[in-house]
């Protein structure tokens, strides 16, 4: 760690980039689920160069947290929230992935409609994100953004709940239950670990008061 | 973070709450394992505010953390500590909730009343925990409190082994295999985050000695 | 903590002596496969001794942090490798533990083979890493080492993801599936904690250069 101050991007312009990766990825992950296999695997492989993108600038901020000497937060609270975005990411790309290994192309509707809530729950956190964090230099000023992401959180577990309660009654094949499950838990951790970042912010601006 | 020392209640006053949380919460998991439906749905209510209760007084000392100068242990230790009682309430709270979302009413005998050792384990290691936190100021006079928590845990290990090759060899629908998998799975964790914590607790003891 | 150099064996002949363990751990491993019924539990019960001898280890090293008033790198690193090459161990003690707890006698060939693809990977890292330890003392010496954990990484992922598909095709009793789907996730998982302790080595020798 050295006194120097390093050149480049921000911090704030490396979240804020991480952010807008997941809106891409979302945007990815959403359009796989209407459409056909092989469309399905040309996606899967875009969702998986974001998230390629996204761990370079992830690793960008780690390298520039080792670098500086001083930060415009603490430090670990820096790392955190950019390991959470990479979360987030990770876990959209797991969920896309997923949906190509397990071959799940006959989904009967009433559970495809409720994952397609899930997805949406995950592409309004991921705006809302976008949206906040060109603002994350006054994370006091950002409580309505940590607000509605836990209320979308909240949003995201009931219509988890419902997923897996439809799944769980639909008598579909048991091996088929145990490919759609893995595929509903992990959106749901990716609703979490938006909710774990909001929380992060909100730390942050407590200690800035 | 200032130089005031926050008034209001002490680590130990809140680390205490956090175990006196856990003692009502098994509490309430245990009779959910022999009530109705019906009752089992305002079971895991109450469990959800006690759980509720504990994020808040979890966020207390959090928020203590940030404010204090001075810290009667390593910061992160005691944050450690803090997070390690808040995933025992998280878990036993996750276990009453699938119990109702699974809609888990006719569990057959033998795997209920071992699904019942599981939660008895865990009865007494939230007992010996609010039983020992009083005396956390010295805590190297907890010894028998972290070996009788080791030994707890192996002793839900075991039960909780004995619990799913039961389910195993139950001969049940495998929907109903995968839902109790589920809940003898997280039982077993909150046995884990008790041992966690009393591994938390002798490390500190190890620094102060 | 205090100013005195604890004696006793150094940082880098502790996290060698973990590697070396992982080696014989997941020889045991390797062996289980082949092997009977009646000798699954004794290498069981041998694997379970390796892992608790590792635990001892790992021990040591968080004691000798807490004693060292210097550490060749940062201490939260230090702890950092330790702990992951714990994560590995602990790993492979659940892989083989499931396979004796789940009574996996009756393994169809085909998945049997891909199983014992992500063991050989498994091997190859601990191989690696117990290899890599000596020179750790010049982490930027170690390139081609966590280069290589990081291509096992990926083959295992793939072999990974062979044995998950063609275990969901194998028509297998759904029971089965879910018992075999936990243990080929146990080495997905054991591989990715390689792969995190030679990020981790990465990450050291980018902070030294």
């Amino acid at each position: 760690m050295g006194l120097r101050s390093p050149e480049g991007p921000t911090f704030f312009d490396l979240l804020s980039a991480q952010a807008d990766q997941l809106v891409t990825g979302v945007g990815l992950l959403a359009t796989m689920l209407g459409a056909s296999p092989e469309e399905r695997v040309a996606l899967r492989d875009q969702l998986h160069e974001v998230e390629h993108a996204g761990d370079e600038v992830n690793h960008q901020v780690v390298r520039r947290l080792n670098l500086s000497f001083v930060t415009p937060f603490d430090r670990e609270d820096l790392g955190f929230l950019a390991a959470r975005l990479d979360d987030c990411m990770d876990l959209m790309d797991e969920a896309g992935d997923l949906i190509v290994l397990y071959g799940l192309n006959e989904i009967p509707d009433d559970v495809s409609e409720l994952i397609a809530h899930q997805v949406d729950v995950l592409t309004r956190c991921a705006d809302q994100t976008a949206k906040a964090m060109p603002g994350l230099k006054s994370p006091l000023d950002l409580r309505e953004y940590w607000v509605e992401i836990n209320r979308l959180e909240n949003e995201g577990d009931q219509a988890y709940r419902r997923t897996l309660t439809t799944l769980f009654d639909s008598g579909l094949d048991p091996v088929m239950i145990i490919k759609l499950k893995d595929v509903i838990e992990v959106l749901e951790s990716c609703a979490d670990a938006f909710e774990d970042f909001a929380n992060g912010i909100e730390s942050i601006a407590v200690k800035e008061s």
